[in-house]
């Protein structure tokens, strides 16, 4: 597939797409979390508050905002956005950036403005941004969000490059290290509240996506970061959590154990990386967080 | 509580209950699927087909019948059913018996018929066997349940004892052994497609019905062991199993591993016990499957 035009690519950056809508109720909350690893363990009264929708002091995970505009993961597989086109078995997940307004309620009907907010020609490939605004139905704000992917092969169309956000951690030891093994069976629970790409579940698009197995869903190891942030920075309150954002390096298989390493900076900032152990590989890379009272 | 009189006993029995419906997708499907243990290996093509949607032979497990008569439950637990009052928290899964008249649909709306087949006086508490019948809305008939409840402490008021069906399997080594493990986050995962009652999920209510963390429910267990039939006895086609029955004898914890052993008999008939492997301890007793071509 040719690149898109010069003249293509002006007319889609900055083009509001259709609102998305959202609805969830404690349920799906609690089937999220169970899809990213809520509880370690379930005797753990701080874990519960995710996934027991009676605990007294019930809790959404933050980051299940990053569902508000799961449709939008829909509409790039059929490899056609604001007039560009591309293979979508070349689309991968570049970034995740997401900022909470307030706690999530325990169910909504959300509705979230979709913006193209940049597209950068990196030569191999596009990098395609989508700035997502989510609110209820009634305008109180819950979350912002902005999603990068990346699309092989149709860059060198002679674009901005762009900036590349760069966010190391500091030279030093992390302060902690959080370990937790993902299930064999991971990508398959998460696909249920999430994202039901097959290339998730199924071996044979997964090997014609260049994978010996499924893998696992990059926004699932997102969740498994987060909640390792609140459990290691938050105490466990989800509230805490402001935001959160990470670029997807490298994928990860089911199964595989994710180890997060933390920094704590001053003013609420936390840099970490998550590596697979079995792959020594980092899989979340120029990480950031940001935490509060 | 005091135990019923002869003549609300009487009252009751041969009592149709208010239809139940119950309405599925795939995703239900393979929600439950998943709640059950499916699949032991995501990457055994075998058991993809009850976890994955787009499975070019998708099938529903037979097991998933038993929800159909799920509403049930939350009738039970509010302490009166056909005029019988009774402390819900002493309450207890019997027997569960499930024929299947045929493979189920991947998504339907099922309507079942809901009688009292019989009360019995055990002396120590009652035993109440529900008769379940059920259809498609348009007719067509997918299965027949029997499901019995033992209330603890409301005994002893004169009726009828009822025979005790027993099987025990033959006094030779089983045919075959299956072990699975469950997850430690099975009973959680569980609730989400079948039963919400806070004994699986809350540490507290778990302790107040005498066990020092939540139980594992008795038709999750029933789901591995009809599993492990399936896989061993049907070359993993769900559509082989055609009814299953079980006494749930112990209690099983989330994250104990299942030992189902299997003995075949002429005729399609098999018999089998489900244990606890940490515990040593008999979960399915009585336990008889048949087994189609």
């Amino acid at each position: 597939m040719p690149p898109p035009s010069l003249g293509q690519v002006a007319a889609a950056i900055g083009r509001e797409l259709p609102r998305l809508h959202f609805h969830y109720t404690q349920r799906d909350a609690v089937l999220y979390a169970l899809g990213i690893g809520a509880p370690a363990d379930p005797l753990d009264a701080a874990e519960l508050r995710s996934v027991y929708e009676l605990s007294p002091d019930f809790q959404v995970l933050p980051t299940f905002a990053v569902l508000f505009s799961k449709d939008l993961i829909s509409q790039l597989l059929t490899g056609r956005i604001a007039g560009i086109q591309y293979d979508p078995m070349r689309l991968l997940h570049g970034e995740q950036e997401l900022v909470l307004h307030r706690p999530l309620p325990p169910s909504a009907t959300v509705s979230s403005r979709l913006r193209i907010a940049g597209i950068h020609d990196k030569g191999s490939g596009i990098l395609i941004i989508f700035a997502v605004e989510s609110a209820t139905e009634a305008g109180v704000k819950l979350a912002s969000a902005r999603t990068s992917v990346f699309i092989r092969g149709i860059g060198g169309f002679g674009g901005q490059r762009g900036e590349t956000v760069k966010l190391p951690p500091p030279e030093r030891p992390p302060d902690i290290v959080h370990k937790e093994a993902t299930l064999p069976t991971q990508a398959l629970l998460y696909r249920l509240a999430g994202d039901a790409n097959p290339l998730h579940a199924d071996p044979q698009m997964a090997a014609r996506g260049g994978y010996h197995a499924p893998i696992l869903h990059g926004l699932c190891t997102f969740g498994f970061a987060a909640r390792a942030i609140i459990k290691c920075c938050c105490g466990n309150d989800a509230s805490r959590l402001r935001s959160i954002r990470a670029r997807f390096s490298q994928h990860v298989f089911p199964g595989e154990t994710l180890v997060t390493k933390i920094w704590s900076l001053p003013g609420g900032e936390i840099r970490f990386q998550t590596h697979s152990q079995e792959r020594a590989a980092i899989v979340l890379s120029h990480a950031v967080a940001q935490v509060g009272e």
